[in-house]
């Protein structure tokens, strides 16, 4: 355990603070968000303090979306309203982050939940396709080498 | 390749439909989303056709989430506008999934970007301990069996 005593999810973990927890094993913890945007909305956590996107390693992350699997599954068999479901991580604060220990939202939707979301950049118009082929390019160029096909980044 | 010949994702991966391509290999084409929620919306689509979270399995869930983060990354080194990432996924038409090809959203944030999310089920007051108790219990008793530590389901 690498906790940040001053970090509420680790306080959690280590059982300092109450939470209603799903389940745990030696790499996450699963509870109930206390801000629920439906019922039924849980937090997949890992243990180690991880504070964003940068620093998750693959087999944390490929652990942490595989308990989120499955805890979408348990979603919907049980008697929890939950006709589908939203998986949702922010990384930031521009991002809504406001607890800095990585965690990944599940959160159960049915027709008429009330969530929906808003954006004020662009309306409901397809994007051209001369601004996506730019924005394509440059996040291209930006990816640093490290996929199992490193010289795909330059093609199709 | 598994194609579904009426998928317009997998009409995009075999090269049939036109989209602004950003990186591909043998598992997963990422290109750009035609309606971003901000400039820079991406998606990481498996090239098999998976319809949605129940046939996502754990190596191809585990690739989605490492390009997910090299994009993320990439976003954040190239010259569009990015303060903060979320990655979405939506399983399922109540959690406004509409394209029945799997995708994880990569999505560029900035402060004042316009983008919200709004529900309409519960106000900003926390849930109570014991309504979190009883949805806790209830998605731990529909868990099925497989994580690392099976015993750990009933403890906590």
């Amino acid at each position: 355990m690498s906790g940040d005593p001053s970090c509420v999810f680790c306080q959690i973990i280590e059982g300092q603070v109450q939470a209603s927890t799903v389940f745990h094993d030696e790499v996450v913890t699963v509870f109930m968000d206390i801000h629920p945007l439906t019922p039924g909305h849980l937090l997949v956590v890992p243990n180690q303090h991880i504070a964003d996107l940068s620093g998750l390693d693959h087999e944390t992350g490929a652990h942490m979306l595989d308990v989120g699997r499955r805890a979408a599954s348990g979603l919907r068999r049980s008697d929890i309203r939950c006709e589908g479901i939203n998986l949702f991580l922010a990384d930031g604060a521009a991002a809504g982050q406001t607890i800095f220990h990585l965690h990944l939202h599940v959160v159960p939707r049915f027709r008429g939940d009330g969530f929906s979301i808003v954006h004020g950049v662009r309306g409901s118009s397809p994007a051209s396709r001369e601004d996506l082929d730019h924005q394509a390019r440059a996040i291209r160029m930006a990816l640093e080498p490290g996929g199992r096909n490193d010289e795909s980044n330059e093609v199709v």
